[in-house]
């Protein structure tokens, strides 16, 4: 159909993924760099499409970074990573740099936002007009698809950060996250569940009381979510959330939580269809970089319009 | 510049209010009535219209009705009202009651989203693309103003009944939500102040307990919607926020508890310029509808669209 090439660099705080895709979807090569400083890491990941200039002409990259970012095309600081606590990696001008030294349209946004996006195009987003994709692990975030587009406000979503109930009688722990204590993400990710229980995550057996705690905390983010946007769908990775004896724990809490009060069938009738796992688990980072790239292209915007109108 | 009419329908639980409005925002003529059955009601204000055929021809009409509403034009029960704990309202059609009644262009929401919309033509949301309307009166709802234009998932927004924290030692009050106990709304709306306080909260004088209190839970409202939608700005109106000594405290609760996490200026800065009370108090309902039906004139969108970007 078409031989268009798309370049994808997912930033991650410990490792740099780049990534050359046709527009069918093949990735043609893939590589991994070590996160260093920002001169060095974003050099490395130029010098890796620079020498694979043979395989064509990119159409355009697409960056999904850790973050803050500033994805606002009308803000001063567009392409930028915000203050973030990544030493030497505040107020980084991402997109200048890869413009300058490559020349391609870019599109940037976080790691989230461009999983969010991968789902829509190649996982289990495909076909829905709103969905929410959220990502369990060192940090919790999440992507908002409504009416088919990327939500952005004046910044990026940081549901990972939203206030929740925090009984302190059954669960004394503090909260591990260094702006808010108890939100969240300082009672549900990856660290905070190795700091209560003094072990990494993956070394809790599936029947171990972390897990109806964790289901607790996720199925009242989830609630809050779905009060918010009524999705047609949650869809959640991440490291946490490959404990995947936490699904039906989670389906069961939210259920009960929401006391049929948000009238959409897919909840009450089938709700291990409504909160489910990533398909692209391992993948979504790059992916996701891979999809902003095409969502520059009008024409895959185009088709996946006519899919979502093909689903209805 | 123009002559074109709109005409607004308000739906509430007590009374339905009835308006014709000239482009200008110019109301020539207004009405309201009692709600009692579906029939009776809406053949009232049909009747309205019908008797001010003299001042010309509607170009379109905007209904904002109490809820939970179908506003989603693909689905089958668009245009209902959906399941109501108002006797006898449950599964009302009806945009297709004024659709056959005055064969006019007609625009469906839910009252919040109508007085969102009022608040992007009128009030404190002029000139911006992103920001949330709160109202906190019998019910707490919001309407979510994203990219210059309404949010709606699969249904409308239902953020009142988020959960937030709720430390039973300070507050034991269960809670007012029938569905969710603790809810948000069951913690912080007029009706959980009467219950809680055991006297209608207009008899509590400002220096009463319950505000600061109340705005414990308002600033864990607004922590999560502006994690979750980085607004420009906040609007809140509704009964509750009549309560003016409510702003400060609420400014401050909500400054400490977001902690300076969230990097956009208009927080850290000027928070009383970041949530403010709505200056269309007491008139939202009606401007809201009115507001509806002009967002049905593409030339409108085009006017605020250009405001918008004269704006920045």
């Amino acid at each position: 159909m078409t031989d268009q090439l798309y370049g994808g660099i997912e930033g991650g705080g410990t490792k740099f993924v780049c990534a050359i895709m046709e527009a069918n979807g093949q990735i043609l090569t893939e590589s991994r760099f070590d996160t260093t400083n920002p001169q060095t890491t974003l050099s490395t990941c130029a010098e890796f499409f620079e020498s694979h200039a043979h395989l064509g002409t990119l159409s355009a990259l697409g960056i999904a970074s850790f973050g803050p970012v500033d994805p606002n095309l009308n803000s001063p600081t567009y392409g930028h990573i915000l203050n973030t606590p990544k030493p030497g990696w505040s107020h980084t001008d991402v997109v200048a740099f890869f413009r300058r030294r490559l020349g391609l349209p870019i599109a940037f946004d976080s790691d989230v936002n461009g999983a969010a996006l991968a789902e829509q195009i190649w996982g289990a987003g495909k076909g829905l007009a709103n969905f929410v994709y959220y990502t369990i692990g060192t940090g919790i975030g999440a992507g908002v698809i409504l009416d088919g587009r990327l939500v952005h406000g004046a910044l990026t979503p940081e549901m990972g950060h939203m206030r929740v109930p925090h009984d302190r009688a059954i669960d004394p722990f503090e909260g591990s996250c260094p702006f808010h204590g108890d939100c969240l993400e300082g009672l549900a990710n990856g660290p905070a569940l190795e700091k209560r229980w003094k072990t990494s995550a993956e070394n809790l057996p599936p029947d171990h009381p972390a897990w109806p705690l964790e289901a607790d905390y996720l199925a009242a983010m989830l609630h809050n979510t779905i009060c918010t946007f009524t999705p047609e769908r949650v869809i959640m990775g991440g490291g946490v959330m490959s404990q995947t004896q936490l699904f039906p724990m989670i389906h069961q809490r939210l259920k009960r939580s929401l006391n049929n009060y948000i009238q959409l069938p897919a909840i009450e009738d089938r709700i291990e269809d409504y909160v489910v796992h990533t398909p692209l688990e391992g993948k979504a980072g790059v992916l996701g970089a891979l999809a902003l790239a095409l969502s520059l292209d009008p024409q895959q915007n185009q088709r996946r319009h006519n899919e979502r109108h093909f689903a209805e």
